[in-house]
């Protein structure tokens, strides 16, 4: 028996979906292909649709599709509940906000913006900090009209990590600290490693032609997806029938490329591989920042910088440039591509200082949220914290407290979610190690449709069936744990600097 | 003093534009980028954001809007005024079809082109013979709702060329039969002049390089637009300040790029002159398809098949390809690019037989539509009017009527805008050479920014300001006239055939 009702509701979710999609193409293409004068045209485009998806999204038809399903949940199947849950479920996050508030935060977003741009080329945080303050004023407030338990930090984490608690932040956190930091401290000691054949003359066009054949050999599929370029590498989809990953070369460095095109190809496998007949749909999403995180992180790290990887795919990338690899072999490359040196600037950083980096990040945050540190007093705790956790003296503003441009967007909760991905991927490849036969040997050679296959059946096709921690446990038998990362980390590092 | 209604009004239609840019833009990224298994979402995308611009022009609230004005008249300036009206006009178009008549003509459309494409395959009309004549009955109640004076292909041809009637039509048509039929004729009497040269291997990227730059020196500007590729060429915008070309590259034809490059130029130029102060309004859209093709034709034949052009530009060609061209001088060039010989195939044919290939199309587009066609007959009365005009046995019904998508997408009244575009692009060149001084000497030395002053100035910063035929008389004293055609085309063509 066909539901009318369900019909109804699904019908009008994907017309909001394909406005989303529209969107979203608006965006790529201001990315990757507009014309250096046609900003104000397209500003104006971006402004509209969103407007018009926020007003269908929360429109009294909404309203009326939702409440003619609450009155027949009895005639919904299992899955058709879940979609219903959780498109109520953001509904009612998005209807709690007026228009007069929506504007206010908007305005404000885009006062920081600017600012942060200014400050940025005047390498001076002064001139970021009442936008700032004001931006944190309003996200406080957004906190406290959505609602939370324990933390005001929860609300604003609930949009990027669903689920997930600044309580259980803490916790990750203090892992982290005690764990991770005397751990990296430790290989600081050590001698260095030798990474400089990775930063010699790469042709671009040649970078260029391994990113495809790369791409294509480790299972993205051209046929629902291109690549292109743009000045910072992401991924995007109209549809998982068509997902875009672009990418940016360094004729000098082949490394930035090579792991930031397996990075997109993590997230884009994930978003190729949910159910095209939930098109809009929650079982047709990605779960959340996190999740999708550890499918890149997977893909880059656990896989990609793995010894097992350099034997599988290091002979290709020798042919494409046998004149910069002469005298490097294997070992050589993989050390080299594993190199541990903290960094000041959180996206030049290694896999392992990169969490100390999002820690400071998650402490200032949520002490700005609860009101015990002023923006005023940023930049000061900013290079206390990097002094003491990375050892490193932060010189100026762009490469301390200015660099990223997420709080300018008012992205508050934003930033734990990618050590909440390297974490959910430590877990889940140490998972797909006891559960695919060879995989090691498999990569070894070349093959990684196994490990693939594995993801689609353990996440990607099941789109928001699960939540992150009821689809970390499906997967491992428990919730997200730490030592796995620790292990991973240990093991590998070992290696490297003994 | 702000007119409040007016803001208002402003406000609505402009972000009405904005999403039917977004939809401009979903068609470009299909033709340009799209992956080949992702036309179904986009599908669906293109079809929800059309549906949603409908919506919301024939919405209460623009009824409301459009109300508002009308009890204020007195109080808008007279730019104003002209928006309002022009606005209503279309408004008034669009409400005049009620939802059913829609959904059937949707459907109708959608099946004529499925059979269209399905009779392209098997080379046979009779697959499209049902969908034909379904559409054609529709378009005759379309003809009928609209309401016409003496013609009902009056009412369809307003939607292409607003204020042309088929009376019009007839009497150009009768001159070109007078006067073209038998010139044309003639010259296939003459000796034929050598092309061939325009037919050896022209390297795909160097045609590629050569268009770019022939494009920025005929003033399309770069900064508000872009070229890519495409199965077809075509010209679209998302906004006068972002306008963009497409063209297709054969490596073994080099005229095909070239004029197809300065046709989609014309086109791109007349859009990058509209006011940008007039986002989405009429006054700052074009004002219809004739003159648009005016624009495109007046710089492919009146100004790139000139001898000036050759004088100018042969030059330049000559840098890029000096191997194909060895031994072909300016003369022998410009003979060769005007080479005059009837093709079956409307896109393929020279400058005075394409005439003949609308005429045929008008004819029948209006016998069909006054019913004293049958769609049945029309291979029948398409191969004698071949045979009749155009001296040419067609041997097939896909070089025959089944060629062009415009039927299967019920663009009835259409085609007549082609050869409109082609007289009124010979009336103002005729007018420019008057008024701008050594017109042809300066085009001789390459510069042709004099000819796109005077264009923006009578034509382009216009915008919708004056009707075609008002345009046509403020610029050059009288209305659309065809012995500008036929000088320019005797002028020409004596010097080449003798």
């Amino acid at each position: 028996m066909e539901n009318q009702a369900y019909q109804n509701f699904v019908e009008y979710v994907q017309k909001i979906t394909d406005l989303n999609y529209a969107t979203a193409l608006l965006h790529w293409d201001k990315e990757v292909n507009l014309p250096e004068q046609s900003v104000a045209s397209r500003s104006r485009q971006l402004a509209t649709l969103t407007g018009l998806v926020h007003q269908m999204f929360t429109s009294s038809k909404m309203e009326d599709l939702l409440g003619e399903l609450e009155s027949g949940l009895k005639d919904l199947s299992e899955d058709q509940m879940i979609n219903f849950r959780l498109v109520k479920k953001d509904y009612l996050r998005a209807v709690r906000f007026d228009e007069a508030f929506v504007m206010r935060r908007t305005n404000a977003i885009s006062k920081a913006y600017h600012d942060w741009i200014a400050a940025r080329q005047a390498n001076d945080f002064k001139l970021f900090q009442a936008a700032l303050e004001d931006l944190i004023q309003i996200k406080r407030e957004e906190a406290h009209i959505l609602g939370f338990e324990e933390h005001p930090y929860d609300a604003l984490l609930d949009e990027f990590e669903p689920g997930y608690s600044s309580a259980q932040l803490d916790r990750l956190f203090t892992d982290v600290r005690n764990q991770l930091v005397d751990f990296a401290g430790a290989i600081r000691e050590q001698q260095q490693v030798d990474d400089s054949f990775l930063y010699q003359a790469y042709p671009e066009d040649t970078q260029w032609k391994f990113s495809l054949e790369l791409l294509d050999k480790l299972g993205y599929n051209f046929k629902k997806g291109r690549q292109d370029k743009s000045p910072h590498p992401f991924t995007i989809n109209f549809g998982p029938d068509d997902v875009r990953v672009t990418t940016i070369i360094d004729p000098n460095n082949f490394a930035n490329m090579c792991w930031s095109c397996i990075h997109e190809l993590g997230h884009a496998l994930y978003e190729q591989g949910l159910p095209i007949t939930q098109y809009g749909m929650p079982l047709g999403r990605a779960i959340s920042l996190g999740i999708h995180e550890s499918q890149s992180r997977l893909y880059e790290n656990n896989l990609g910088r793995s010894m097992a990887f350099c034997k599988g795919f290091y002979p290709m990338i020798e042919q494409y440039f046998p004149e910069q690899l002469k005298g490097v072999d294997e070992q050589a490359f993989f050390k080299g591509i594993n190199k541990v040196i903290p960094s000041p600037i959180r996206i030049e950083s290694d896999e392992l200082h990169y969490h100390f980096h999002i820690m400071i990040r998650y402490e200032i945050e949520k002490a700005l949220i609860e009101d015990s540190l002023q923006v005023k007093d940023i930049p000061e705790i900013w290079n206390n914290k990097y002094k003491s956790y990375l050892g490193l003296d932060i010189q100026d503003d762009n490469t301390g407290c200015l660099q990223d441009i997420h709080w300018s967007h008012g992205s508050i909760g934003y930033f734990p979610t990618y050590s909440l991905g390297s974490f959910y991927a430590a877990q889940f490849y140490a998972q797909a190690e006891k559960e695919i036969d060879g995989l090691e040997d498999k990569v070894a050679s070349g093959e990684t449709s196994l490990l693939l296959k594995w993801l689609r059946n353990q996440i990607h096709e099941h789109g928001q069936r699960y939540t992150a921690d009821e689809l970390c446990q499906k997967i491992t038998g428990e919730s997200l744990n730490f030592s796995y990362f620790m292990d991973y980390a240990k093991k590998k590092y070992t290696l490297i600097y003994s």
